[in-house]
């Protein structure tokens, strides 16, 4: 599954450096701290605690969002939301002149609940990623070229579509120093705005005197929303067992404390959910896609406590967590958990890059209350130079680390029982996928064309049928023809092309499964593929290739190596816009931190044996088709001859085996190691999953497997 | 000829950040923002007016700097020295408790004059990189890996060698806080440090409250050396002929002032002399190595106004000035000048992190007075956050602009004569090394074996017989053997090897054209190779093929291309411990920014047409032999099928054509492309420089450019 833009490391100079003059080609989209909201979330979870996948449209009908009965309607009253949005501005406890919606949830999650698309709800439009900015007189949404003629669409005459990463078009915050007067209040909610992202908008905004207003005890989209919104998630969680985690909770809480000691700290929050899932062995499901649950946890020197809704902690659940010692709060109590630390002049650790404004904020306040009462200067803010990833927030009287969150790193080294984990569940997927692969072969040639969304709804079964299946890890992408040149196309059972035999197909897709996650695309052509398209798909398997074949000395950013992807395409002219390779959780969120393949610089994380990285290449062509080849790969120590530097070196061990269709491959522009590399995966692939195959998926496989042609060429 | 550390580009957080923690292997030397002073200086001009090219050694004796002269023979008074300078702390109009001798002039230049070396003077220590620190009981030396044996060898036991980049060695600010008592006062010669550095190193003394004190109107090295340092160099200046510059002045002027205008600007203060030069199409001879002379320039928007003796300037010189409407004032008047402006108020371009202090405070405090005077607040310094490289300089009344100097860019994107100038001098530089390799291969099976230094000279020898020959660009690096893992070696005629055939020559070496400059490293072993020998050989040429057959879009930094040159020996456990490429001048510097290709990822500098870099991946094996292949690289845009993104397609053009030698060639592990590469590459040699040549020579160039073998292997 291909990102737009990298999870940056927390060192963003450099990258605010670029985002201030982005390159139009090269930076279509903002740089952001965290990874973009990719989709909008399609795939929900039944009230029995089952996971139960529905596809995008089905979910769409059920939230009231598809353009058919959104905003565009007039009856549906996208007026009448501005117009009471509006009329709380001037509530003596609001008193703003202009409010933002953004995305996000209160955890900067990739895919969010329902109950927080609060900027889908106020505008209408639904696309993942934009923000809402409403003034007394103007409303104003940004999105990016992905959804330019969705939210066209999608959006009522009240709204002006500002089209970012177009030329001339104002950030949120240019636009506000432009149409309000000197002076004004701009409106947010804290908890959806992590701090730091808070204070670059307070600062932007300043240059006009406009104040940031944190509007705090209420959402101004949820007191309009009222009671048709939904309610938040109450998804059982569950018990991640070590037998898939690899390290009992115990040991993983004296690693983080033996960080707090290191820094001097005495707590530390934790607000990534993923993070939070990770290092207390749980999962949940109250959002699609990801195995997390909302949930916050302080972890202090002795003691740990979860914030979470009692309701989702079974008996069984709350063993395990009383077993490691981690008490149970209400969700809700976090700030004033908070609170009462500063009152204590207890010194946190806050990742402000994740932790939202609402905490960050009310921790400075408490302790500024605590200073002043002690009658006493404060103390300042440390800064941790010498660790890894530091981030700078400039601020006198807070005792605080603001650093990047101690789980990060650890969580996206792998250990050997989730290496485990992640190697066989990526040996049933690619059995499903061969079942699937196989089936659709045949399926095509019949006279009934089937669609892209039932050709995914198929796969979805052959999954089903696979040990240990959960869900699908993002929404499919099965693009057809020109479909397959939208980097982020999602079909609707509405608005979507058969799949034929006249053109190219990409299916994108993954799964989540108690033991790991997985993430693959495939590019095939059921009839007479171009010779255009076989130059391309060429061209991009050589990317593919290359960044496989990579050997680099530990210490080296994954930014450093993106450029092997592209050199093949480069070479005629060809290009694709979004990154190499995003991290990949195990039987967590398919795109996790820190580290990255892009070719936005600013990712200055070091590739470390044991993270899993995408390796995803492509190539789309407008209106014509679309190619992408990928595979998930473990980064791994290589025994090499010699190690120059007395340093070690670093290699890719592939995780996905599914053939890759050699119809499509040019073999006159690979070279004989190409050819190799080809002929060996597809050697590699049939040892690995046959094993796991009967009947004519196996002749499939058989089939599909075949050596390209004799390397003496 | 390799360099340490990029060029880095103005905007460097990152590479700050890079800086905080320096991985040991790959960053071994600082991070710093100019090019380092690579070697100490050799080759000098006679007092004729022409040039004259000397040997290293011949001028180590000239100047009493030889280690047999030096400090570390205590007659020399190297003790004297140390006591000399600290009695000067104490003189009222002086008053510090520390000082700093860095190795650089006012200009930043990376050769300086000998009148300059006062580091070198001071501490005995010849080396091109160091400072040096006194206190009223302590001296230390900083120097990187390069230099440490000879650092031993030459420093006396009062001086204490600090290796850089070495686990736990200070800097010299960590250094100062922790020897001297709180509140000290250290002091500098302002001229010799950019006002950046200056900031830099103000802002670390800062936390142990130590004062930087800007030492004014007297070098102190300079007081305590007396009548026996060497008088600044008086040669005379030349104009660079408008068929070799191809811009006249008028067009560069006017092409500055409308920068000016654009940001608002009344004057620019240019202190680059190779940006001098190049301005006023003159060149000189001040330094060995740069056709350069020391002056300053003043760029008004109606007036200009160069700062240099006036005894440089000749009739023909001063005319070509006139006709451009230059003035002349003397070198040292450049201050009381910069005050003038502030006094009328001018708005000045300063490029602070080459502008040195003395000349950036010269102006802050002369803008200050007039701010009293005239009773009001002063304008804010202004930062052009839209210009291309801007840099920060937190001020908050000064009437500048703080920004890369507008020359910068321009001289390093040639003109078309200026790229044929480029292009001839390099075939009659092939010319001259196809006639030197003949020579010596012939010698080498003599009985009497030559040494590094006399190979050297007659390289000299055979260059000198070309047309418009001026001088060596840097010292020739002739290093047989294990001498050629010494990335910079120079052999002295006292300390060199003989030149044989039992191991593998590297060769290091460039001139000075009156159209061009020149610079090339070749490999060649006379005997039989061994196995290892040509394994890593061939691995250094594919990574030179790799980045010379790179295709790349417009606006790509070189940083981006540097992994090219290096996955090939990655591949393997290898590495070298170098950029990959930096910028060449046109008839100027042999290291030039902005541009640089190298896996210090601070430089976002993008490759453009016109710019012209050098090729030279290398591997080093201690105690046992050294692999560099360089050629000069221009950059052009590219002709494609396509153009994905609407943008351009650049690549490179070879200027450099001489053989490489096939004997060092494992060809079983090339790939036929790679062959072809070779082969292409040969015939290109023989095609463009065979004309130029006869005889035996003629004969030696048609065998050492014959195809390796047929492609299909």
């Amino acid at each position: 599954m291909a990102i737009e833009a990298a999870r940056l490391s927390p060192s963003l100079a450099a990258a605010a450096f670029l985002a201030r003059r982005p390159p139009p080609a090269l930076f279509p989209f903002s740089l952001r701290r965290r990874l973009p909201l990719l989709r909008v979330l399609a795939g929900s979870s039944g009230g029995d605690g089952r996971v139960v996948a529905l596809s995008s449209s089905e979910l769409r009908k059920r939230r009231g969002l598809s353009s058919s009965s959104g905003a565009a309607d007039p009856a549906s009253g996208g007026d009448e939301k501005l117009r009471s949005l509006r009329r709380l501005f001037s509530r003596p406890d609001v008193g703003i002149d202009a409010y933002i919606v953004p995305s996000q949830d209160a955890h900067q999650s990739e895919f969010i609940a329902e109950c927080f698309m609060r900027r889908a709800y106020l505008t209408g439009f639904t696309g993942s990623a934009g923000t809402a900015v409403v003034t007394k007189d103007k409303a104003a949404l940004w999105t990016d070229g992905r959804y330019f003629l969705q939210a066209e669409k999608e959006l009522t005459h009240e709204w002006t579509l500002m089209r970012s990463g177009n030329h001339g078009v104002p950030t949120t915050s240019e636009w506000l120093n432009d149409v309000l007067p000197s002076g004004c209040r701009v409106g947010i909610d804290p908890f959806l705005f992590s701090f730091d992202a808070a204070e670059e908008l307070k600062d932007s905004i300043s240059n006009k005197n406009h104040e940031l207003v944190l509007v705090r005890g209420m959402n101004l989209v949820d007191e309009i929303w009222g009671d048709a919104r939904p309610k938040p998630p109450k998804e059982p969680t569950r018990v991640h067992d070590i037998k898939y985690a690899g390290i009992d909770v115990p040991s993983k809480l004296s690693f983080i404390r033996s960080h707090l000691t290191e820094n001097g700290c005495d707590a530390v929050v934790i607000s990534m959910l993923d993070e939070v899932a990770w290092l207390l062995n749980m999962r949940g499901s109250d959002v699609p896609h990801s195995p997390v649950f909302y949930s916050y946890l302080i972890v202090e020197v002795s003691t740990a406590t979860l914030f979470v809704d009692s309701n989702k902690v079974s008996e069984d659940v709350l063993e395990h967590l009383e077993k490691a010692g981690v008490k149970l709060k209400p969700y809700e109590a976090i700030v004033s958990e908070v609170e009462r630390l500063a009152e204590k002049g207890a010194k946190l650790w806050l990742d402000s890059s994740s932790v939202n404004a609402a905490i960050v904020t009310a921790f400075k306040s408490s302790c500024d209350k605590q200073m002043k009462k002690k009658g006493k200067a404060g103390k300042k803010v440390e800064k941790e130079a010498s660790s890894d990833e530091p981030t700078g927030v400039e601020n006198g009287t807070v005792n605080a680390v603001y650093n990047v969150s101690p789980v990060t790193l650890a969580k996206s080294v792998k250990n050997e029982t989730e290496i485990e984990g992640m190697k066989n569940s990526h040996l049933r997927d690619a059995a499903a996928l061969a079942e699937f692969w196989c089936w659709l072969e045949e399926e095509v040639c019949k006279s009934v064309p089937l669609t892209e969304v039932q050709v995914a709804e198929k796969l979805l079964e052959f999954r089903k049928k696979q040990d240990g299946f959960i869900e699908t890890s993002f929404d499919t992408i099965s693009g057809y023809g020109a479909n397959g040149a939208i980097i982020h196309y999602r079909p609707t059972p509405e608005d979507c092309s058969s799949v034929g035999s006249d053109n190219l197909f990409l299916l994108d897709s993954g799964a989540q499964y108690i033991d790991g996650t997985t993430d693959i695309t495939r590019t095939v052509h059921f009839g007479e593929p171009s010779p255009r398209q076989k130059e391309c798909f060429t061209r991009v398997l050589q990317g593919h290739i290359a960044l496989d074949q990579a050997v680099f000395p530990e210490r080296t950013p994954g930014f450093v190596l993106d450029v092997l992807a592209r050199t093949s395409l480069w070479k005629i002219g060809l290009d694709y816009r979004h990154g190499t390779g995003h991290g990949v959780g195990a039987a967590l969120n398919v795109h996790e931190g820190p580290q990255s393949i892009s070719y936005r610089y600013g990712n200055l994380t070091a590739l470390q044996k044991g993270m899993i990285v995408s390796n995803e290449p492509g190539y789309y062509e407008d209106n014509s088709f679309g190619i992408r080849i990928e595979n998930l790969l473990l980064i791994k120590e290589l025994n090499l001859a010699n190690s120059f530097g007395g340093i070690s070196y670093l290699g890719f061990e592939r995780l996905t085996f599914v053939p890759i269709q050699n119809k499509l491959i040019d073999v006159s522009l690979l070279s004989p190691s190409e050819i190799n590399w080809v002929n060996d995966y597809h050697e590699e692939v049939w040892d690995k999953v046959s094993p796991l195959l009967s009947g004519p998926t196996r002749d499939w496989l058989w089939k599909n497997t075949r050596p390209l042609l004799d390397v003496t060429h």
